[in-house]
């Protein structure tokens, strides 16, 4: 079996934390070719993305990553995030959350793609790690 | 609403990613007064518990704490850690996990106690916070 990520369970995590309070998730996105985001909102190549339930439509967060269709000045948008594009997730009301370290290449690309007679691209595993959280 | 702690969703997205991957979920604990652990298993004021589904009976780790039974050298014991006990759950095959800074005072005494004519006691904010997970 292949090493998974914690990234999304903390994902999630924090995500439910945040609808448990009453608080507004903000998911802040490296952008690169993988990351299907509206590119007229990405700023020094990230974006931050509201996660709400209310801002969103058909979210899901799995292991793969962040799916979601969203109002961008009036008009609804796909959006699509891999796990390693992924840099945080935090309340806006008071900026807890956490924060993650860019990764050099997303493990999973942003939508499927047909791999003929390939196998499915290995997800390199991620260094054992010790991590304080304050 | 008081301010929750994250400390609890982490802990449960820990413990789901590690039965995910087939690890065992170690969690360590700062023993003190709140919590209920075989204190012949306690070392330096410390003790790690095994909280795998196979080790555990009846578990539950709610936004209190964890609670379940296990058997300690043959013999079945009730366990409940506050969530302010709690300094790091891991994998043991491999040590990934979250690891938390100790708490002066557990914001969640481990067993209810009878409040007559009092309010519950309030839960401490927690400070807002950047963090990194690398």
């Amino acid at each position: 079996m292949p090493e998974r990520s914690t990234k999304p369970y903390l994902v999630r995590a924090i995500h439910e934390w945040c609808a448990d309070c009453g608080y507004t998730p903000y998911l802040s996105v490296k952008v690169d070719e993988h990351t299907r985001v509206p590119m007229e909102y990405v700023k020094n190549g990230e974006i931050v993305l509201n996660l709400s339930y209310d801002a969103t439509h058909k979210l899901t967060i799995d292991n793969d990553g962040v799916r979601f269709a969203a109002r961008f000045g009036g008009v609804s948008r796909e959006c699509s995030v891999p796990v390693g594009a992924i840099t945080g997730i935090f309340a806006r009301e008071n900026g807890q959350g956490l924060f993650f370290e860019p990764e050099s290449a997303p493990a999973v690309p942003a939508e499927p793609k047909a791999q003929p007679g390939g196998d499915p691209q290995p997800t390199p595993p991620p260094r054992p790690r010790l991590q304080v959280v304050k």
